[in-house]
């Protein structure tokens, strides 16, 4: 089993590169995205809720996250959290069921400021894009998908996701083996990347035989 | 045929990067150095050579260079230049014979900044690492190899190979496909890198049958 990390900031076309190796690979792989994984808030009060910094590292179930990757590893289907934005609560009732797949693609701006999770990563990916481009793409994301105002969203990029970009996302481009730039719109390093998960699967099999 | 540049900052550990790849790909590899293709300076009065830089795109004969690269990719063997640090001057009676391969690798720390060349590169790759690491690195080498004190390694790097650095190779970074961090010391990347190229080796052959 391959454990591939694909970290990177807001905006820089992450979820691009993970779809883009996904389809290349179609099938084989599961992807556990670290979305999934948000501390639940439902003991916040409601009107507390809107202050929950989702940028930082605290607010992601490392624990739950890390025991469920080695699940994964050792073999085992494991059901996930389903975390609802709306409520900020993870749901007591549902969670999806993964099956371990040859390709596990952990992906999320914060997987590398978490030592455990870094420890089970074979290949760690960072993609890479400017601050400009990674800006413009996330107030066009805010606005349209968001409901947000051009001005909010300016005011959420200012006060939280430019600050903890600076604090833990950007330092923690040190811990990866490949930096990938241009983000989605790189072609030659997604082929990279889809060409070495196809081989190791493929050597994989060829020692099974 | 694959073409690969590997470029980086002096110190950054491309060498290293470029010898790993080779090895692993065991002799279906033909490398060639930016380092071959100095413009030839033995009309410059002797007293006046110590003064040539090395580290400017101007130094290199990148017409010569181009033009081999493409003569390699249409399957023709070359008469690769020698050239002497030491006289400054390109070999009137040597060349190096270069067959072509399955595989090219040109590397230099320059080889981004002319446009020609890039464009005859299918993966793009840029060794990078620590400004701080790589002054360590070349300061050791200066004097270990080049015969320079400590004091005139620093000037040397401080006068030409720092400012030559900022203004045209770390802006050629901007052309990676791929940025590979901390150099010579990144395993992971250089199996990505090798299992690549081997990949597109082996894709090659598989058609030809």
């Amino acid at each position: 089993m391959l454990v591939i990390g694909i970290a990177g900031g807001s905006g820089s076309g992450k979820t691009t590169v993970v779809k883009a190796i996904t389809r290349q690979l179609n099938g084989k792989v599961v992807v556990i995205p670290q979305d999934s994984y948000y501390k639940d808030s439902s003991h916040v009060p409601v009107e507390e809720r809107k202050n929950i910094n989702f940028d930082h590292p605290d607010a992601i179930d490392w624990k739950l996250m890390c025991q469920q990757i080695r699940e994964l590893k050792q073999g085992h289907t494991i059901q996930q959290p389903v975390y609802s934005y709306i409520t900020c609560s993870r749901s007591t009732t549902e969670t999806v069921t993964v099956e371990p797949a040859e390709v596990i693609i952990v992906e999320g701006i914060l997987i590398f400021t978490c030592k455990e999770l870094r420890d089970q990563l074979n290949i760690k990916i960072f993609v890479d894009a400017d601050d400009d481009d990674r800006v413009l793409r996330i107030i066009v994301r805010d606005v349209a998908e968001r409901g947000r105002t051009i001005d909010t969203a300016i005011e959420h990029y200012c006060d939280t996701v430019k600050p903890m970009h600076l604090q833990f996302i950007e330092p923690s481009k040190r811990y990866a083996d490949i930096i990938v730039p241009q983000g989605g719109h790189n072609q030659v390093a997604i082929d990279v990347l889809a060409t070495t998960v196809q081989e190791a699967l493929e050597k994989r099999n060829r020692h099974k035989k």
